[in-house]
């Protein structure tokens, strides 16, 4: 098994999961701004992920620090914990991250700096622990909607390699596998990341779990011939009233399952909701650069001169998602309610 | 401007359309395996188009044959056309130009055989001739829905390259651009042949028509973002009551459309029905080898061991088509009648 991304010693390692599945390299980071170049570069991606790399990498941000008082630290820790927030703004867990860190800090100022910068390690080892273990809430919680003999839909890559280790979406059908249910999944590649393709492929064969690989636009097609039983996507936030931001193209799938009355389940911690926006329309979508649509491998697939665009999420209606898997229960509509709910069992 | 395809002396030329956008290359071919290699390997492609090749490849496999008689010489071509008619099963134009062909020369069985490969040559000849006029006509006919301002969206390629010259849904936003329309076209990529990155993008782009790259899980969030005005895509084949067998992923961009009430048009050829199929349940889906999904540009993009799938076309049901147009007037609902009324203007 890999780990999608682990913190020894003074050093965040993460599996490059740009590279995958034609490699399996691991880079070494040791600044917070490095991590944040891996965050806005995708070395790093999903959103429970990129949290717990953010917590990570304020711990390393800290460790930087050269300050007498908590005072003097924390301001110079507050300006590197803004920048790093910038490096993606559609995934919620970032600011969660860099929040919970922060909060820990200030409950924390009576300690020394040495002492304080251990316990802010120690809270971002925390954080991964933790993340593992929603997800294996969430697969308890999610594997009850999937029966055995069912074939699964999935978009993006919500898997082990977008946490920090068993999956969001991917945990759920991981723990419908391993309560001995007969599982197969759909992968859509997910372009233009190919995230479907390179990630959640290889890892479910990793685990010897049945998948097949298809292209975005084929969906429709294998929900018209009977051949998909549900769909299950992570989340990269959630409003209060259960609109869902997720990789660009969810929206087209969970449209789709609703013509074919397929349930649509969306599969993310608690800490991807964000209860202070009231519904999807405030999220913020992240414009990406329109070269990764139209380069695939580094070789250009459209004319020169021709512009692409590349929104890299889409918003999913709270209307299409049938239920949201979290690690505190199943949240089913009205959502206003049942996600405020759940939240407050924290 | 370029040529999809030509025939020339001995020789059909077809602008090698596996090397767009980055490569312009010809390839000549002198028989009829040859074409239906080209056929078959995607050389040339777009129902149309095919249709055309395929009467150009009868001809060569007439010039080919020593006969004496007319019954030994059809018996012999008879057998290449239905080898040929195999190259793909989805687009009907293959069958319809074969047929075609074996037509005028059982209606020329009193010619010398010199004088009935003559004939069959000006037939391929004129059959090159008549789709573009069709394609004007549909262009004409089509750019009347299409209002000055309009952001249209396709799928795949239906243009230029999809046809003997100015294309069946291109050919539409051609005719409204030479209307003085100020149009904007989004061209899904179209995975996994990416037509419409390589070869729509590079035809508007030829022409100096407005046109950006997107994604096949893009159009809906464009959709709900309000960027898109209308939608018009090519068919393969179109049944008796009007459902339509048009390139993978064409039945979700129909189904987005309808759910944000935007008109979805197919353009068409009258050669590209088959009145004797009751509904789209009926034609046969191509399934092309999944190393298509699984390599982009020759490269693996998904791991070893997995496998994928490769439905090439997919049904749209026609009560998600908004208008069909064909070289002999516009189709609306109910389609049972209206296409054969058009068809019977032949």
């Amino acid at each position: 098994m890999f780990k999608t991304i682990e913190y020894v010693d003074d050093t965040v390692r993460m599996l490059d999961q740009t590279k995958l599945p034609l490699e399996k390299t691991y880079i070494d980071y040791k600044t917070i701004e490095e991590v944040g170049g891996a965050i806005k570069g995708m070395v790093i991606r999903g959103a429970p992920a990129i949290g717990v790399a953010a917590a990570m990498g304020m711990s390393l941000g800290a460790e930087s620090i050269q300050a007498e008082d908590f005072d003097s630290f924390f301001s110079k820790w507050e300006v590197m914990g803004n920048k790093l927030g910038q490096a993606r703004p559609t995934a919620v867990n970032l600011a969660w991250a860099i929040t919970r860190m922060k909060k820990v800090a200030q409950d924390n100022k009576n300690l020394s700096i040495p002492e304080l910068k251990s316990r802010l390690k120690s809270e971002a080892q925390t954080i991964c622990v933790q993340d593992i273990e929603a997800c294996k809430e969430m697969g308890n919680f999610g594997q009850t909607l999937i029966s055995s003999g069912s074939r699964v839909l999935t978009h993006c890559n919500a898997g082990a390699l977008a946490t920090a280790g068993f999956g969001t979406a991917l945990g759920v059908i991981r723990a419908a596998v391993n309560h001995g249910k007969d599982i197969k999944v759909f992968a859509n590649e997910t372009r233009p990341f190919l995230q479907g393709a390179r990630l959640t492929a290889w890892e479910l064969n990793e685990d010897n779990i049945n998948v097949e690989l298809i292209t975005d636009n084929m969906c429709g097609f294998f929900m018209s011939k009977n051949e998909i039983d549900a769909a299950v996507v992570g989340a990269d936030r959630i409003a209060g009233n259960g609109d869902v931001a997720n990789k660009i193209g969810t929206y087209m799938v969970a449209v789709m399952a609703a013509r074919h009355k397929i349930p649509f389940y969306v599969a993310a911690p608690i800490s991807t909701l964000d209860l202070t926006l009231a519904s999807g329309e405030e999220i913020p979508i992240e414009e990406r650069s329109s070269d990764e649509v139209a380069h695939i491998n580094g070789k250009r697939i459209s004319p020169e001169g021709v512009t692409a665009r590349h929104p890299a999420f889409d918003i999913t209606p709270n209307d299409l998602v049938t239920a949201i898997i979290t690690d505190k229960g199943i949240a089913y509509p009205p959502y206003t309610e049942s996600l405020k709910e759940l939240a407050s069992k924290l």
